[in-house]
């Protein structure tokens, strides 16, 4: 064998042990019995430290090596290929033994710390640990390198090539105007909402209706299937195993629909990547903002359009007797329902973006000790309150209320917003062409995901997200595609 | 660390190994989409080669020495632990790779023509899979090694410390009156036998009902599951973690319910295992003959049973409509249901053993050169009549039915009929304890399985089944309970 092949082996047994994991965690959200739960995270975790051994190993790197030196430049995504695979070789090796332990504890602390500030609102129970964490992410930073900031480095540990100035040119470009529309979307809203009947909607019909819808956007159910967690969530099991999950609320069927097509999203993307060296970057997908561009577009572009109801509603009323009566249009008003909540999780398409614009600001501040960590509850609240015009009741509601600080993940929150922003921009291309066109107004999905699959999905992790939407829409990442998107549903149209 | 516990910890890591490829085996059988199998084939084969370069390695040895070294003869216990620990070390180790690169090789190809040849009813096309596969554990027998003639090292694989001397004599003593009780009950069954009220069973009310009888019996949900698999198994994924599968048939429950109780017997075995050390001899399941004992106890000793029926007919009543105004007297014809079949998997409590006896001694005659290959359908047909009263009706319901000697397993069979023996002699001696007879007559196995947990599970693998089987009833395993058994409940009495 070549080193190439020898490499590629190689990387195909890390993603044996990766894909085994996932079977694993799989296992424990959907099924396993609770008294499982501690040998479970023994198996975990040796299969965890066989991946860290295999892919840190000097003859990865050697074999990594000696495949990109018999490589010529003519061949040049395979060349691409084994340059992704050694980024990612040297963002997990440059970093320590002992930091990656200290790393690993501190945040394993830092997650209780977290639970227990956030149930009391006392967030000086959270600040150590979250100091602690900043500044192990700024030697983390360090140890990566950077052009001009440390948030540069963590940023693009989620969103490969993205960096802080660019990324604050977007969202500065977006700040005013979402929050315009997020204002006018609201009063808008409020006047024409027409609340869901009651219910109940059985979990039994929702099942078979969400599976219905999933079948037909194009998710495979031969490569896949949808079970029940607390936490939706879409994992790779394997190149030709990608399973989704949701949960139900027998009140409203329609949080679970749009919750299954936010992960058939990632999943049609997973079942879409190439499949003939899994473990190689080829074969991945290539960042957060392009998963996340996949869902928003399935559960927002699709699963929110009026066209997509036209189709579906009808067979909606067929399954929940609770809709009898209900028209179109009013539905409709409420798969529009927009409102300002101070919690993140709980808001709708319209103002999302705005705490994410919020959280940005807040990490690039910290990351630049524009202000002392003690601070952050007042510095939440004061620019809560710029952005959507009242002040969250409390520290639980306000910088308290995400999991992804406490475990040391800064730089993550940006990659929602990504989300949304290359999703309008690549539904705008992808209606470029007509057939996309008319199969979205026919709520007919084959073009559309031929279009990703062609333009995106096998591509995997080849080139940067930022050329990758380049390539696919013929302009670099702009947020006016997503204004545009938001102002003609919620302020103007639909 | 001293030996000992370096030696645990290594095995325990060969646990996490296999339990691992478990949980993705069971994936596999209950919830993997299809176009999933290829790429899971490649996981279990690394995890595969995983724990065997970790069982196999001279480190394994070393360390198992050293401990063995370091541990006083007081310690018995861990002794007897150490021993049986390197008892499967050579059994694993000292066959060539060559021959079991052949054996693999020989039974994956034999599975294939076997599965032609039931098919189309021609065991020339499977003849020469099978003197392959002869050959092969004649070369397995020689380097294990034994005392008398090589089916004994066959025959211990599965059952340690088994030897044909002593399975012909517990055989031969069985032989003549099961049959004869075979064919009283046959008669007997013939004359009462009232059919089961056609149905429908709702799978959903099967599914209630089996897991209600199962939780009563004593198996944990907490550590384990329910799940739904074409054939019916029970796999352990660990210490606190050991599901069961069924099949549900629409036009008799009670298939379903007695193939819980068979699998729950296996899996509430597993469940009183030690757990202090995973990976283990001491908290291992001894073999297959006492891994029978158990499913056959609470399957037939049990669910077989009158006053079992007495306290959940009336609530099989109330789950299944189709029962209305069906006795508990006709119920009970149908459970006792008794015939003759040539098929050994569609036959009964009466006359499985039958089924084992005739491959005892075949398998017995082939390791002794009594008869050449080629006769083996004649010899199955001739055996079988002697036994039966008459001749299968071809091959593919004779002597090609089973899988076992495709996978060549030989020396497997008897293990079913040394569960029946066994069932029935641990049944008499616990009934022994007065607590477990009231509770017998009551339909609640508290004391029962408090009494197994005792006497067998919580002794893992430390001593040989029949020392086993000894220790708990006071004697050699021995055939005369179980006639007694089948007499009083399918000839004379219930």
């Amino acid at each position: 064998m070549n080193a190439l092949d020898s490499f590629r082996a190689l990387a195909r047994e890390c993603n044996w042990i990766h894909t085994t994991a996932s079977v694993l965690g799989w296992d424990q959200e959907t099924y396993m019995p609770p008294e499982a739960s501690a040998f479970r995270a023994e198996q975990l975790s040796w299969l965890s430290a066989r991946a860290h051994e295999l892919a840190t190993s000097p003859r990865w790197l050697e074999l990594l090596e000696g495949a990109l030196a018999e490589i010529p430049a003519e061949q040049q995504e395979v060349r691409l290929d084994l340059q992704e695979m050694k980024r990612r070789y040297l963002l997990a090796t440059c970093l320590p033994v002992e930091l990656v332990a200290r790393d690993t504890k501190t945040s394993s602390l830092a997650k209780h710390a977290w639970a227990e500030a956030r149930k009391s609102g006392d967030f000086s129970r959270f600040l150590p640990h979250l100091s602690a964490l900043v500044e192990i992410n700024r030697e983390k930073a360090e140890l990566w390198g950077y052009e001009h900031e440390p948030y540069d480095a963590l940023l693009s540990c989620f969103e490969r090539g993205s960096t802080t100035a660019r990324l604050s040119a977007e969202f500065d470009a977006l700040r005013p105007a979402l929050a315009e529309v997020a204002k006018s979307a609201v009063e808008r809203s409020r006047t024409r909402h027409k609340p869901l009947p009651a219910g109940p909607y059985p979990i039994a019909a929702q099942q078979a209706f969400n599976e219905k819808v999933a079948r037909d956007v194009g998710y495979s159910f031969t490569a896949g299937r949808i079970d029940t967690t607390t936490h939706p969530f879409c994992t790779n099991l394997g190149p030709r195993d990608v399973r989704l999950t949701t949960r139900y609320d027998e009140n409203d069927f329609c949080s679970s629909l749009l919750g299954v097509l936010h992960e058939a999203g990632h999943g049609m993307y997973e079942q879409g990547l190439p499949a003939d060296h899994p473990g190689m970057a080829s074969c991945d997908s290539v960042s957060l903002g392009v998963h996340e561009s996949q869902s928003r577009l399935w559960e927002n572009h699709v699963g929110r359009s009026r066209a997509f109801w036209e189709k579906w509603y009808p067979v909606a009323c067929e399954h929940f007797a609770a809709l009898k009566g209900h028209s179109l249009d009013d539905f409709m008003t409420h798969v529009h329902e927009v409102n300002f909540t101070p919690i993140r999780v709980e808001s709708d398409e319209a103002t999302y973006d705005l705490h994410i614009v919020l959280r940005f600001e807040l990490e690039r501040g910290i990351f630049r000790r524009d202000f002392d960590l003690a601070y952050l509850p007042a510095v939440w609240d004061e620019s809560f309150e710029k952005l959507f015009g009242f002040r969250p009741p409390n520290a639980s509601q306000g910088c308290l209320q995400d999991i992804h600080w406490s475990m040391g993940a800064y730089g993550y929150f940006p990659t929602y917003t990504l989300g949304n922003l290359n999703a309008s921009q690549l539904m705008q291309a992808a209606c470029r062409e007509p057939l996309v066109a008319q199969g979205m107004a026919r709520a007919e999905y084959v073009p559309l995901l031929q279009w990703m699959r062609e333009i995106i999905h096998r591509h995997g992790a080849l080139h940067d997200p930022a050329v990758l939407i380049e390539r696919a829409t013929g302009e670099m990442p702009r947020a006016a595609y997503h204004l545009e998107h938001l102002r003609r549903r919620y302020v103007t149209g639909e």
